[in-house]
């Protein structure tokens, strides 16, 4: 068993692919981490703006929420009628490529890989942040800890799919239960007691700096809408789900969208009776806002830390929605030219290797830019999640547009969802504008340049190779063979061999790197041991033998004067091709190959870079000790 | 002009060797830096251990002094005839291999490699040491500056000795004038004067803590004698020299060991009779004896700072020995087969690139893992020295002995530098083992190991290629030819274009990575164009139409499916040999390799690697763009 075995599995057969699918309780923890884990941040980054309100602010978070959460619900619907239309793959890049056109699938494909990226690097921060803020000792190792996260989740994926469950089942189901316990009981207590008060009381609100205005609630909501990020997870994830495909696609979308609806109208309610306002994350003694909502029901006790640990898992572990779609939607771009094609091949594990190594390593680049300290990249990650709504909801409506009557109820309802997550989209571009949404108005065109040269160079690539007609054959005259020899040797005897098999017309070429005396006479003496060992008995054999030339290489390059020869030979005889044989002995350990020039692998690379398009150049091997006994 | 020739400058041929070589005037900095660099440290050496005899040690400081410049002209002596003896190259290592044996030679091989890879991090970090102490801001660049040393003396050496030339002459004779000039104006002083006294007075010597041990001034014995390494440098650079050689090297040797002496002796007279001792380099206030030495002679002035200077860039530079000698010692070793081929592989500029790499990418190892503060190597230093003097003298005395008469007073003399040096390495082996000499008793033999086994890599490579006799020309029937395909394109028109000149027994392979109805769909419509655009037209020309064949890969692996299929062909009929041509298309930037997937590149190296030994790989192949207009 060797190291790749282990760590990532025994390759497998491209019939296993159907076993890896997952149903909806894989389903669950897989897309939904990021969906379930943004309704910790969404509540709070709504909360943080209306701070500057102070106990006024408690009071609009309700409305506020409330908004969210509608749009959830028209998002929800919309998203239904898509998995519904395109029951193999539903995400925006092949809505928006069937219905709107080449650049809005582009738009969409860029923002979503953006998003992508970022909520790997954000999700992995913001999991690490809280831990560090419950563990300070851990303070000098954030970098190392999100490193080592993204590391692992990348393993995990490497493995594919269904081994990764076990990995994240476990936190987000925990987390579920916590969250969903804790505000049905807080809820349950405010309904029946008189005077609802909170366990562990949350710290006092400050005054009110300013009163609410329409700016501070679009901005609140344009915060809030972080914790609908995700949503599209399913849509773009239905090619990894088992039969019954539409059920599975369903049963996900609904618990993921009831569970973050619930989360999201507890949190809202519990805040607001008990009072609980975000704090200021730069001042001691910060608690966020799930901290407090859990203490204030529940106390300091047990359950307290049980629930905390499984909300730091999901965050952390966030990132995993990602490494379930980035991988497929780079497929998806690489299959129709815009990506390299190695994003499409799959790997030992039949998951997209290549998309999970370039995500790991990206977003492994944000946070090593960033110090492992990632939230101000929060705002560019909720701009993506909307565009990619709205673009994906307007294909939808363009779809049903195409048909004959029958849809305007489906028609009606995607539009909605489209006008509404783009006023969305359009609050956050505004409200968060100077915070940092204009660098997507940099990385989004970038990424659609990109991608637009990549599927233009394949294009030009596939004009260049295209179909040739039937084959002409003017010709079957076999080549001139060089044999590039260095001494007389079995490595040469095996060439010279093999070039009198495909050919009469055998050049034998040693190369000259020094001068002067000393090499006339090594050269007299290999032009006899040649006579002896090569010409005699090949002529005794009635073939023509090889002719031995000797060539100056004065700069010590040996291409050059080979590709003259060659060049010479094609001027004397141009019906003829030129082949090249490299003797090569091939090396099995790495120490080998310190131990050896690589003179025939360089000389191979450098003639098939410079060469003619005439030219074929072959490698005869030479297997060092094993060579004997295979022989025989 | 591209970025190396900007860097290294253009390639030079083989003829312009000997305009490279260089004459006593660039030999001195060249092959003289280190030694002359080293009556700094050496004297400083030796009276930081006298310290504890206060200022009675500065007494015992004239006789340690004069046993080694003693020692220093019995060595100047003996390899004066060294160099008459070996006019082409007098190292240690080829005198030893020629009268003392092999395991004698890889000792010397092994100690100066080691010594020339400590010099360069001993004597780079001591010049940055001493420079940041003059500019204390800069204490915190100590590590980059070191590497900035490294790498400039790297790059200057791989342009070659010549045009390296002027970057260390003009260092090196401003640090010759101005310390001569220094010690011959106090010298003057000392003797016109009736009571001389120093313009700056050196700080007041500690009083004496104990008496002198004979154990003491062995030990300052031993680091003084760090003052003479680098006098080997020149019988180990003999190569270098142009017409006439032995003129050149007898004046470059003299001449470092006369200023050498003149330093040594008059370092130690000042030293004496102004009372300068040595500082303890922790305290605060620390100042070197050469800085309290110029102050005393000639006080606090401009010369003060320019005779400074000129000692720091000497220290910095002082790596530069080491460039001279270890790339040329590597490539007398690798040419006899006990280091890798490419050390003795002459590069762009006619310099050993190897063994300059290996040489800068070792010392920069070494001050990294050490923060670049090295002054703790300095004794393994001199045991390296001290163990090639005297294996060099040895066998040069061996040399002497087996000749017939008239020989004995040459003999006498090498005897004696052979017993005199070998006496000092025990002395410094002794005095210096706890201090760090022990380490080379790991490193020197460890060295040895690896020279001995690459030399027995090489003898059993011979082995397995010797000389084949003549050759046996049994068949020469040509070979069945797979062409690997993917889709039937320009490129595999090509390969079988090629394919059909060589053989007429041609199969085209298409690997099938999926499976399905799709496929089989996939197969019809191949076969059918494969009929009417290959087989068709191919057999209307009376040939054997080339068969197709379609090969499941159900892991996804093209090696694999292919080595069985070639097996078969093998064992249906084994007189025939197989090659494989694969189609590849030649990337030229660097943009272009990330586009495709080497899939050729990889398949070759697979086959090449696990195929049999009959197997032949061939790449056909294909410049993308340029093409059309060359096929013309």
């Amino acid at each position: 068993m060797n190291l790749s075995t282990l760590l990532f599995g025994r390759r497998l057969a491209n019939r296993e692919h159907e076993d890896k699918k997952i149903g909806w309780i894989e389903a669950v923890p897989a897309m939904g981490l990021d969906g379930l884990g943004s309704s910790s941040y969404g509540p709070e980054a709504a909360l943080t703006i209306l701070i500057p309100l102070g106990a006024l602010g408690v009071v609009y978070i309700g409305p506020v929420i409330f908004c969210i959460v509608a749009l959830l619900g028209v998002l929800y619907f919309s998203y239904r009628q898509t998995l519904a239309a395109y029951p193999t793959n539903g995400g925006a890049y092949v809505v928006a490529k069937e219905n709107l056109g080449e650049y809005p699938s582009l738009l969409a494909a860029a923002a979503l890989m953006i998003d992508y990226v970022l909520n790997v690097a954000v999700g992995v921060s913001a999991g690490v942040g809280a831990l560090v803020s419950a563990v300070p000792s851990l303070h000098p190792y954030i970098l190392p800890l999100c490193l080592g996260i993204v590391l692992l989740v990348m393993l995990a994926n490497l493995r594919g799919t269904g081994e990764a469950g076990w990995l994240f089942a476990s936190p987000t189901y925990l987390f579920i239960i916590c969250f969903l316990g804790a505000i049905g009981f807080g809820l349950t207590g405010i309904v029946l007691a008189e005077k609802p008060a909170p366990v562990v009381p949350p710290p006092p609100l400050g005054l009110a700096a300013q009163g609410a205005t329409i700016w501070i609630l679009m901005h609140a909501f344009a915060s809030g809408c972080t914790a609908m990020t995700g949503v599209e997870a399913v849509s773009n994830g239905m090619g990894s789900f088992r039969q019954p495909v539409m059920r599975n696609a369903y049963i996900t979308l609904t618990i993921i969208v009831v569970i973050l609806t619930l989360l999201l109208g507890g949190i809202a309610t519990i805040a607001t009776v008990f009072e609980i306002g975000a704090m200021d994350q730069t001042k001691e003694g910060y608690q966020s806002v799930l901290s407090q909502l859990v203490a204030a029901v529940a106390g300091h006790g047990a359950f307290y830390y049980i629930a905390m640990a499984s909300l730091l898992s999901v965050l952390c572990l966030s990132a995993n929605t990602s490494f379930v779609g980035f991988p497929r939607l780079c497929q998806m771009v690489a299959a129709d030219g815009y990506l390299p094609k190695a994003f499409a091949q799959p790997g030992r594990r039949l998951v997209f290797t290549v998309g999970i190594l370039f995500l790991s390593g990206f977003a492994a680049l944000l946070l090593i830019v960033f110090g492992g300290i990632t939230d101000h990249l929060i705002p560019l990650f909720a701009i993506g999640a909307f565009l990619t709504f709205t673009i994906s909801q307007a294909g939808m409506t363009v779809h049903w547009r195409r048909r004959s009557r029958g849809y305007a109820a489906k028609l009606t309802m995607n539009a909605v969802g489209a006008a509404a997550t783009g006023v969305a989209l359009v609050i956050i571009l505004t409200a968060k504008f100077a915070e940092g949404a204009w660098i997507t108005l940099i990385t989004v065109p970038l990424t659609i340049a990109i991608l637009k040269s990549i599927k233009n160079y394949y294009r030009s690539l596939q004009r260049e190779l295209r179909k040739p007609g039937p084959i002409t054959v003017e010709d079957v005259e076999p080549p001139t063979v060089i044999v590039v020899t260095e001494t007389w040797n079995r490595l040469s005897e095996r060439a010279i061999k093999f070039a009198l098999t495909i050919s009469p017309d055998v050049v034998a070429v040693h190369l000259i790197r020094l001068g002067g005396p000393e090499l006339d006479e090594r050269e007299t003496a290999l032009r006899e041991e040649w006579r002896v060992e090569v010409e005699e008995p090949i002529a005794a054999h009635g073939l023509k033998p090889p002719r031995l030339m000797f060539i100056p290489a004065p700069y010590r390059q040996l291409h050059e004067p080979l590709l003259r020869l060659i060049e010479k030979l094609d001027a004397d005889s141009p019906e003829r091709r030129v082949a090249v044989l490299i003797p090569e002995t091939v090396k099995d350990k790495w120490w080998q190959k310190l131990l050896h020039m690589n003179r025939a692998g360089r000389l191979r690379a450098k003639l098939v870079k410079l060469g003619g398009p005439r030219l074929t150049v072959a490698t005869v091997p030479w297997r060092l000790y094993r060579e004997e006994q295979e022989a025989g």
